[in-house]
This record gives structure tokens, sequence and C-alpha cells, in this order.
């Protein structure tokens, strides 16, 4: 049995994970980490979990946690994960870090982005960037991975087998995403209120969201070469759910069959993502609750330009799912165990 | 591994049935019954059942059927179960109708409220009406189970400790019940488009909704005679979630710490049912995608009433997954098999 | 011209207020008052207000105020007005109470409900309930309006013909109550999230909601002695709307004939209270945005009940709007001045 | 006191040209066409209009209609305005087309893009393209206008200063749209149902939807040249709303202030268009129920790219304000007459 910890466990990416954790027959979770409820009974925070979880929240206590568990999920703000990890920890116990702290190789893109200083860029290096069905290998080996973010997981997986085999022109690569309202965290702000947010829809961020570096940094693994690309996340009166709508220009000419089977050759031995039949869209509901990305595209040869779509459920693979199959991988278990999950309709 | 058809897959309860069979790990579905889509593939229906179902949408012919599953389940309009159902049939499988058929004992009330002739009344008494908690004994020897309505479980279960115990007056029952739209079924209606829902609230089926005789005569039986009640549904702007507040005057003096006694005795036991703590109103948040019923109360001095609360996902303890209970039961599985679900939030 | 100050003119009925007011042919806001926001643009607070109101937020000087105003709304916490009234202030100006604090004659009463002191109890007396439709001519008069509560201002309504014409009993009144989100306030709390409140559905403040003594005292008048009532408040994930379901033992033996012409007695030239065509139920919906109260009612002859329906926008008749017709009528305009709102659907 | 006739009055366009018409001062509605609900009451069909529209629906007969009226609005599916309108109609009554019948001038294009043969193309010619702010001066002289589609005016006023300054490449526009629920209109289909659009998005007509070649034709016009360029809706599950997200490399050099000069220029002067401070994104809500569009841009020094976004309700600027607006325009009124509507929020 896996003995699991979670540092910042009573936010939404927290409590999904708690919710497939208790459902993973390999592992036990000890530690409910949560600053802001230490000593309340968890279910009484969440109270989906009553008769489930008996647990009360704890203190980030990082040495005192990390000789307790096997792995210590962090899904916390910016910056705490990289204060709290060190070499005497990484030796421990394994980190799954579902904020950005270790996502980008660059620490000074890093620092001028989110505004921070980074606490220990020796581990940057070192940090394995979590996206299973890229960097499968690596992730078996790894002491610390750097899960990715909601948007860029969409993003990526829709975009890769396209950057990869030089399809599309890289330099006219735009990707306009949509996400449900838990993808802003579960802090009281007015701008989240159910009024302000129902029946409405806004951009925001528009050409400074963080999560665009990340995007062009593994992208630009794929291309080769960096790219620079434009990232514009909207707020979607839902719980659940990315959308990512991509449009680039093709840089030769492809047939939609040709481009299928691209997407087909990445991608159709990979359980968690579905390429769908030819005409149906991405659809946020068909993945709710699951660990699914969904992708198709369209071939627009009026304007020469592909538009690609991807669709996946933000707090599953876009976080407490994606982390748990990264678990699944470095502790040895089958990738896809605990993540069985038929998405739920309606 | 059991064999189960369904009858009616591709209305919203049949389709949740199929999510729960298909995690299920002792059943297998072989049949996809949908008069609408016959020869269509399952998954071009539901598209979150892609790479998962693979199968296509048969014809209802029944005798084909009992020669070919286990277990049938008919999640169809009233009256096309009653009209199916054979000695012949039964001999070979075993069958949970999900409709109101064999619900009501009384044939007359049936056909009164329903507005309809009832095709087999033979098999009525021997039809046992499957809410486990209540029947589980019965349930195990069945050949025909009724499965409860979604108000009505929700009713009965949050109502039926103290109607049982004779602590409110049953001549001052009011039910007043709120229902996501899901319960509304699949049907292409103007009353159930997005826009007429959305940003709504209403009554319906005030003082005639169909549920109400399941109700009385379930309470009847518990209270050991007659019970003629109010039971008012209202349509909420959300996909899942049933919410029950029902009133009565208290037939006797007592303290809210006996009839949490009382309440704890009848559901301690039961996996499915949550007595919530003291101050905990039932929320249908907690409960959505499990089997859970949450339940609590408030005794009001002032007026001498008890205010019931109790809440469930209409899709699963209110059709699909009280209907995989009681094949379990049936079967002789462990009767929360395939239902060990986390209630999914946000 | 005349000339209105806001207090509170940012939370979400003062925002309503104002949208109200701006489109009002006879008045001219001249005081946006705001302590979160003062020095604030009131636009960059409310963006629809871009282009229409140029004013900036302001402090709460009473005294400045009354010598700048002709009516002052307060739309504030409760006990805000209460420590700002004088004889002083209301020699010079008239003021409509948005807040429960002279909502109630029986200081005892409010203190115990609201767990506050009354500041001033000296202007109770004097005080009208601002219901119009009921006490018309007092409002007329009036220095100091108090404006009845959203929920409160639905039920009374509902009711009102029923217990004035001695129809129903009494002691058996129950009323079950339901309330989209815009009535829980703007302020930042995580029960008030989109993702707490959307897909939710719950009771709340069962037996103890302080528009509880609100409506038994109102009621109390109409049926000439004291009623106590069960009250619960229930929260939907809509943004505007109240919808009333109330219960009670018929006190005589009626027809659904007699009782329509009671209700149409009663309402027939009120312009804001529309009572539906017999086998029509009340629908938030079609009252959005509207100073409408829909009102209808079914008789149950199988259980000797009355169950009557009401439906408001409690932004507008639940609070803004009424606020507006209350102003008419102490400044001698038509009652329906700035009030001609068709219901927008969808 | 203009008379005005409505043929598809009970669609979501036609219902709220109703309502608008209701509350302007120089109208009256005569004729409430709908084919579905002949001899219907219409605030049967909308409850809303209960005691506000006395009339019942009646058929579309378009002679008598043209002999009654001065003005007929046609809220129908396309073809049916083509059939319908002929010399002698149009010598009778001015025509407001709500279809696309006559939006785009070349009809080989028109019958491509809809599939269907236009039944009166000698009109096509004469048809005014109501888009009030860029043909204000034909409109008023126009005897039949073609009222600019929901996504179209959208995109348009968002786009148009930028393209007919020269700003932007016209060989790299991208609309990515988003639109609330109402814009699939009233038709009881699966796919419009709330359980199937509420916590979903998708994209549709991707590469093929038919607003695409009016939005074309119309920029092509300021740009001096023919335009291809992409456009992909989206469903939002909310009522009403569209938010167009545009996509151009710049074609010069420019600063932001620049470029807010430039839509300052073309928009300070105009009611229905606010460009909004800098920093602030257009959102529905903030322009819902009212005739607004809301405009900004940010300016991306990082891709050379410009975003471009706009905001307005569909079925007011979108639809029934806009063709209110045409009237007044073509009727010698107010511009702005009963479109005084402050944006209602939340």
């Amino acid at each position: 049995m896996i003995k699991a910890g979670i540092i910042g466990s009573t936010g939404y990416a927290g409590q999904e994970l708690v919710r497939l954790l208790m459902q993973h027959k390999d592992v036990e979770v000890v530690w409910f980490g949560s600053r802001s409820y230490i000593d309340k009974k968890y279910a009484s925070v969440f109270q989906n979990m009553f008769e489930i979880v008996d647990a009360s929240c704890m203190d980030d206590n990082m040495d005192e946690l990390a000789a307790a568990v096997d792995v210590i999920f962090t899904a916390t703000p910016q910056g705490l994960c990289a204060s709290l990890v060190s070499e005497d920890i990484l030796n421990k116990v394994k980190i799954i870090d579902l904020s950005a702290d270790f996502r980008i190789k660059d620490v000074s893109v890093y620092e001028k982005w989110y505004g921070i200083q980074h606490a220990s860029p020796q581990f940057i290096g070192e940090a394995v960037y979590g996206l299973c069905e890229i960097n499968r290998e690596d992730v078996k080996k790894a002491r610390l991975v750097a899960n990715p973010g909601c948007y860029t997981t969409c993003s990526i997986l829709t975009l890769y087998p396209m950057v990869k085999e030089g399809i599309i022109d890289t330099d006219t690569i735009i990707i306009d995403a949509k996400s449900g309202t838990s993808g802003a965290g579960r802090g009281a702000k007015v701008d989240n209120l159910f009024c302000e947010v129902n029946e409405n829809m806004k951009a925001y961020g528009v050409a400074t969201h963080r999560h665009t570096p990340e995007i062009e940094e593994q992208l630009g693994y794929a291309a080769g070469k960096e790219i620079l690309l434009n990232f514009t996340p909207h707020l979607v009166p839902m719980n659940r759910g990315i959308l990512v709508t991509a449009y680039a220009k093709l840089a030769k000419k492809v047939t939609a069959e040709e481009l299928r089977d691209i997407y087909d050759h990445y991608y159709k031995k990979e359980k968690f993502v579905r390429v769908l039949d030819a005409g149906s869209c991405p659809q946020t509901r068909w993945v709710e609750g699951s660990n699914y990305t969904d992708i198709n595209f369209v071939l627009d040869e009026r304007t020469g330009r592909l538009i690609m779509m991807g669709a996946l459920d933000n707090l599953v693979k876009g976080a407490a799912g994606q982390a748990v199959q990264n678990m699944n991988l470095m502790f040895g278990l089958d990738e896809a165990e605990g993540l069985d999950l038929v998405p739920m309709f309606p």
C-alpha cells in the first residue's frame, strides 16, 4: 500500500486527488494537509467525503510528512513547493507538484511570468515534466514530477503531433482556450461568485497568462525550435472542463486522411487520449469526471488553416488524474490504475 | 460474469446504467436496446462511451434478449415493461424494471394515476418493491423487481423512520421536492430546452404527480394505515440531484437527540444512507454521481413541526444505482459492488 | 426632478436601484454611496454602467447627503440605517430603507432574530411597511418606509387574500421558498462561489431564517391574530428569482372558482400582481427583470389543502423595484413610473 | 403610431422584438405571426407577456399584413422572407428581415452556404445591410433592410476600424466566437436540451458556419479587397450573449494609443458601441438585455498580433434591438428610441 500525503488538500484539485485516491486500490491517503482548516474534519469541509474520510486536516510539516509517506502531492499556490523541497526530502519521498514551480526549465522565464523568485532552482533540471504521453519513460525514474497545468495539458496534447511532424507553421499558432470555473480555485473572490460567473463569458489574462511560456516551451521541444504563440483563456459558466480551439497555417500540403493517420500514430495506443471520429467535435461533457482528453481537427482548405480541438476535465487529466497517472508510473503500477473512470453524463 | 441487457439504454437513466455497469467487475452488458437508435453505434449517441462501448443499439426483442442474458433492465416509459413480461420470460431471466409498472400494488390506483391499462396485472403481486434498505430480504429472492422512482426513493428514505416509529402525525405530511432536469428525460420538448430551464424555477404536477400514490403506499405500510399527503415536485436548473424538504406535525413530544437516535437506528448500518451531523443540511452536490442518500432534520419547537430533508442523485440512487444495488442482491453479490462511487464535486 | 442618494449602491440591490432609477424620467441619482469603493468610478465596479453613470462612489455622510437629496435609499446590512436616521434627517429627506431595521414593530422580536440592538427604536412606530399593495395610503404619507424583504414580499402577496378572508387555517401554514443567488449578496464568501452553488440545491436557515417573523407579523395583521408558521428558504443555481410554494389546510369548504374570485378581488386592479390563468404555475423566468409578482393556486380536494404559489424577481419587486414603487407613492407620482418593465426572457 | 407586424413572433428573436416594441412609445404591434401557434393567445406561449399582450397568434398572410401595417419584421428561417416579398408588398410596407435572405449580395454565395435557391434575387441589390453604425444613411432610405446576424454584428463591429484603416493583415484574421444558447433557436432538439448544453462547451460548424461569408463580405468592403478568414462558433451554457475573440497580425507598427484613437474615431459618437477603458475585457454580462456592443483590444508586442474582443446580447444588438434601431432610422425617429435599456446585471 502506497502511503500518500497531500499538501493543499482543500482546494478543488486537492479534493479531486482525494476523490481519486479513495478509489485507488493501492493507495492510502494518510495526510490531509490544509493550512486553512487545521484540525477541522476533512469531511466537514467537503461533505461528499462524509463517512468516507474520517481524518482531520493537518498543517504542512514537510519533514514529518516525508517520514510518514511514500509520495507527496503538492496542490498549492506557486512558490510553496519550491520552498519546501530539499535533497533530504527527495531522498525520502517522491514528490508530484501540481503547481508551476518545476514546470519551466528556464528559471528567468518562470520568475518573469510568475513574478516571484524561485526558492530552489537547483531541482529544476532534475524535475520531469509529467505529461505522461510524452515523457513516460522519464516519469518512471523521477523523484520530482512537475505536473502540467490544465490549459497546458489540453493545448500540448492537441497540438503536439502536428508540431512534431512539421505539419503546421509554428509562427502562426493561436490557442483560444475555454475553462470551467473550478480552474479559478476555491478562494473567496467577488469575481468568482455565482452571480458574476453565471450567464457570462469573458477572456482574461489576454497575452499575459502564465500557462503561455509552459506551452511554448513544451511545443518548442517538439518543434526543435523556439515558438511564440498566442494563448487566450476564457472563463465559462460551468464547473469543469477545458476546451481548446487552436489554429495554425499548414506548413505543407496534406489531406485530412494523412492528418488523421498522424494523430492515430501518436495516440492510438494511448488509453487517455481519444482521437474522435471525423466530424465529431470534442465537447467537455463527454470527458467530465474522467482522465480522457478528446481530440479532433478540421482541415479548412479554403483558408489553408488547420483547426485543432481538444477537451479534458481540468480537475482530472488537467490536475489530479494526471498526478495519479504520474504516481502510477513512478511506482511501477499499471498506468491506468484507479483511473478507469467512465465520463459522467449529464 | 453476469450478462445484462438494457431496454431503453439511450435515455438518461439507461445511459447511467451503462456507466455503472461498465465499472462493475461482475457484469457484462451484452444488449444495448434502443428503439430510436437501432444499428447506431452506442458511442455515437453518447460520446463519453467512445472507445469504452463498441456495440451498436438493438431493437427490443424480448424473447431473444431473455435467451441471451441473465438480467434485463427496463429503463423505458410506463407500460412497456408490463407489456413485455410473461411467465416464460420470468423463468429465464431476472427483470429489474425502472418504470412504474410494478411499483403500485393496487392496479386501479396505477391505472387512475397513469391513465393507462396495466398489461400484466398478474405479476404485480409477485414484484418486489426494490427499495433495498427496506425490502432487502425480499429483493434477494425476487424474479421481478420494481425499481422505485427518484422522488419516491428520496421521500421514503427521508420520512420512513419517523413514520414507522409514529413520531409524526401522518395526516400532516407535506413533501416539497426539487429535481434536476435529467429527471425530465431526454425527449426533445420545448419545456426542457436549455433556455427554458436555465434561470428558472417552477413547480409542476401540483397535486397530481404520479409519484404521490407510490410514496403514500410505501409510507402507509410503515405507518400501518392509509396515508394521504401533499407532494409537490419542482424543476431546478441543474443536471442531477433531488432534494426533498418534508414537513409534519410531531405526534408526540420528543427531543432532537431522540430523533437522531431513531434515524441512526435505521440507517447507521446502511452504507448508502448517511445521516448527517446535526446542523448540516443535505445538499445535492455532496451526493452527485454516487449512490448515497444524505438525510437530516430540524426540530422546530416553535411550531411543533419536524422538517426532514433528504438529497440523492436522481440518476444513481434514484434510478440506475439502485437498480445495480437490487441486481447485486438478486445475484448474491456484495450489495455495494460497483457502487463504491465517491461523490464528485464540484 | 427628484434627487436621490443611495447608501450601499454597490451591492446587488443597490446596483439594481441604479439600473431602475437611470430609466426613471423623474429621478436623478446624485449620490452613489459605497464604503468599499470610495472614489472609485461606479462604472468600474459595474461595467454595465459604462458611459451611463459617470460618477464615483462616495462615503456615507448622512448629514451632507440629507442636504443634497430628496430621498435616500439605504441598501445596506441590518443596523446601519437605524444608526443613521434621526429626527433632523427625517425632517429634511424621505428615507426608504431596504434593510430590515424598521420592518418589525416589536423591537424585541427584531433584536432576538437579528441578534443586534436596535439603534433608533423611536422611529419604528412611524415607519410604514412598504408593501404598496397593502399599505398604499400609509406609504403616500410616510417619511420613513421599511421596504419589505424579498422572501417576505413574495410570501405575503401569495398568502394575503386567503388569510385575510379566513380561507385557510393559519395554524397549518408552511412556506417553502426558493431563491436565486443574488439574494445572498455580493460578499466574497466560499459558499457563494460559482462552483459551490452551481449544480446544487440546498435548504438553509431552516426554522431560523430572519424573514420568518416579518411574514408572521404581516399575515397576523391580515388574520387579526398571531400566526406561527414554518418558512424554509432554499438556494437555487440561478441569478434572480424567488418562488414560493405555500401550503395550508382549508378552514372552510370552497371551490376553486370562489378562490379565484377572492384573488381577483384583491389583485385585479393591481398592476404588479398577476393572478395567472387556472392551470398555469408561476415561474421565475416569466417575471425576471420586472416588478411583477405572479400568483396562482391549486386546490387539492384529496388532502383538503390549498397550495399557493408566487414568483417574483428578488432584485425588483423583492427589493429595488418595490423601493421605486414606494418612492413613486411618496412623491405623488404615478405608482408605475419607471417600472413599466416587460419581463426579459430568456 | 407606427403599426408593426411580426412574422415569426414566437421564436426567441421574435419574442424579444415584442418585448422591445411593447416598450417603444411610437410603435404598436398589431400582428403576432406564428404558424405554429395560430389562434393561441400570445401570452400563453410566453407567459411573461401575461396582461401585457392580449392578442392571439396569426397566420402569415403577407397581403393582408402589408395592408394592415407600416413595417413587417420577419424573424423566420432562411428562405421564407425571400419567398414572401414582392414589388407590390414593398410598395406598401417596409420590411426588416432578420433572416439571412438579403444579407449576401452574391446570390451564388448565398445559395452555396445556405443550400437553398433564392426565391427573389431581384431584391438583393436593393436591400440595405442594416448595420446602422456603418450603413446609417442607406438604412434611412431603405424599403428592405437585411438585419445582420448576431455573430456577424459582433464580429464586424469588433474588427471594422482595424480593417478599414489597414492596421491588420487581412490574410491572418481568425475569429473565435462564443454564443449563448438562445442563438440556437426555440426548436425542440435533443442537442439544445438543458442537460446537453449545461456543463458543456463545444465548437460547431467549424469552417462551415453560414455567418462566415457574411462577415467576409462586409469586412471585404472595408478592406477594399476580398477577405478569407476563419470563423469558429462555440456554444456556451448561458441564455444570452456573444463574445468574439479575434486575432490578426499587425500590418504595420502601431502603439496601443494609436489603436485606441482609431477605435474612438469610429465609435466615440456611437451610442451603442462602447470602447472600454484600457485593460477591461468585454464580458457578455455587462451588455445583457441592452443594445450595446462592448469592444476592446490587446496589443501583443511579443507575437506581433492584435487581439480584438467584442461582446453583445445576441437577441438585442444581435437581432431584435438592431431591428428596432433600423426601424427607427427608416421612420425618421431618434435612432435610440425604445432602446435606452440599461444592461441588466446579474
